[in-house]
């Protein structure tokens, strides 16, 4: 069976990262949203890559969920010292991955090959692939009108501002990345990791060919809400600003042109019955990753969802 | 009394800490040797410039006397480990050097200014400056014909290829840095610190304008030779294999064109009588630099010697 996960930030990988276990190697590709990236101090930075990678490598920050466990932060403290910008925290190690990534890109490099490289580096025997190897921005709309860069809203205003919007920049030009397009046409079953739909997702939904293609794909997520909680980010902050009630159903509403099934928290059986109605099958279980063991355990049940609804349907 | 200093790597750094100790503040102007800069792992690296700044800020790494003192290699480390260049030895706190320079050469600064601003933030009180701002290579031609880099040579191949002669590509294009004519016309005394002559001091000479300057100056300098060896560095290995026996009558002759005294070690004393048929006044005195009284002892009797020789001639 091939899979194709699609996945954002720490929610992501850490689901991309129990499917990379449940899976057998060459079976798992990660397709991964690369609105947030940026560059900060001359560095070509994506976040959501890394986060991936270094969860898939089993080097991640536990506490944080991004960076590198035990890394050091000399070099962003002198920069501090040195009157430079330090509002995006880096580690000593992580610089290690930007500062190739940008020499790389620097000397005409395409991020999926040097994604692959580093991948190939730490071991990782998944495919992971940027959404686009073209410059694609996440901006938010914050209440007054103004757009911000999404770092900006995310890490520098820690999601403070009031959001009413989000657009992806070039999102409409660009291109699927070398390598995407293939594997959605050959994946038996897609899974929509529990990130952030506005801002995780969303950006790599709206990239030509992605969305018509799952409509003929059998597609399940993973609700990255419990009891209309996201387990980390600002997930339900944006859905009461939008004035959307947070909850399994909005989720399942966001991703209704392809969706056919969900998977919801023990606590939030009682929306099994508006999905139902929605024309959405659940799976209910634990869906809180606490450990690796977690991740392990709701891959291999997403994965039994999904053949038992290819039956079904 | 306004001093200008022209200096190199790690000699030239001390004498000229020596000469920041001596003087008051805003009398120093060093000019600093950039043939040596580079772009390693994406990064603009200027050597010489890190280690007089380093010096003059009291962080210098007192075992090398370039780099950081007490700095982690974690963000190396990690280039290494994921197959990127690791030749050349840098500490995490002095990449936080390299990314605010490169980002801002990248953004269109200019070497001097970013010099500048760096020195600010290091609290340095002299007035630091690149030779140049435009670029200048240091070439190394090798036995067998062959140019190499001179990072290549020094660092990679550790000066272990026998040298035949030394080329300075872009130095007859490239202009002063901004700072650098003034500085020299406005200039009691200049001295030329105990630096390499082939690849630390002609780089700067060979700048149009500079050797010009220098005839109508006083000009001193403290050789870089005891008893006919270097403290450091490869400059008694490129004498032999030049041809030409490492002694202090080599280092005058080096400096024929406008140097008026020399200040050499007590163990070359026996050198005094051949620098004084080749014109050349000499100031005998322990020129080896431990720590940083020797500095400002030898950098106090120098610009005495300077003070002398005007009176003389």
């Amino acid at each position: 069976m091939k899979i194709v996960a699609l996945a954002g930030g720490v929610g992501g990988a850490r689901l991309a990262h129990g499917l990379y276990q449940a899976l057998p190697p060459g079976k798992l590709t990660i397709i991964i949203n690369t609105g947030d990236d940026f560059v900060f101090n001359g560095l070509n930075i994506s976040p959501d890559i890394d986060t991936v990678c270094y969860t898939l490598a089993g080097i991640e920050n536990i506490v944080n969920g991004w960076g590198i466990r035990e890394d050091t932060h000399q070099v962003l403290d002198r920069i501090r010292d040195l009157g430079g910008e330090a509002w995006f925290s880096l580690g000593d190690r992580d610089i290690a991955t930007h500062l190739i990534r940008t020499q790389a890109i620097d000397q005409g490099g395409q991020l999926n090959e040097i994604t692959r490289q580093l991948c190939l580096r730490m071991g990782i025997e998944a495919q992971i692939l940027p959404m686009t190897n073209e410059p694609v921005h996440t901006k938010v709309q914050i209440k007054g009108g103004r757009w911000l860069d999404f770092q900006e809203y995310f890490v520098h205003l820690d999601c403070q501002p009031e959001v009413i919007s989000f657009r992806f920049e070039g999102q409409e030009i660009a291109n699927p990345a070398p390598g995407v397009m293939a594997a959605l046409e050959q994946a038996d079953l897609v899974v929509i990791c529990p990130s952030n739909p506005w801002v995780s997702i969303d950006p790599i939904l709206g990239i030509k060919q992605i969305r018509p293609v799952l409509a003929d794909k059998w597609v399940v997520a993973v609700s990255p809400l419990i009891g209309g909680k996201a387990v980390k980010g600002p997930l339900m902050k944006m859905y009461n600003e939008l004035g959307i009630e947070p909850s399994c159903l909005a989720i399942a509403d966001h991703y209704r042109d392809f969706l056919d099934g969900l998977v919801i928290d023990t606590i939030d059986e009682k929306e099994t019955a508006s999905l139902k109605a929605f024309g959405i099958i659940t799976k209910i279980t634990d869906i809180l990753m606490k450990d690796a063991g977690d991740r392990k355990r709701l891959a291999e049940e997403v994965l039994e969802f999904g053949k038992i609804l290819k039956q079904l349907k």
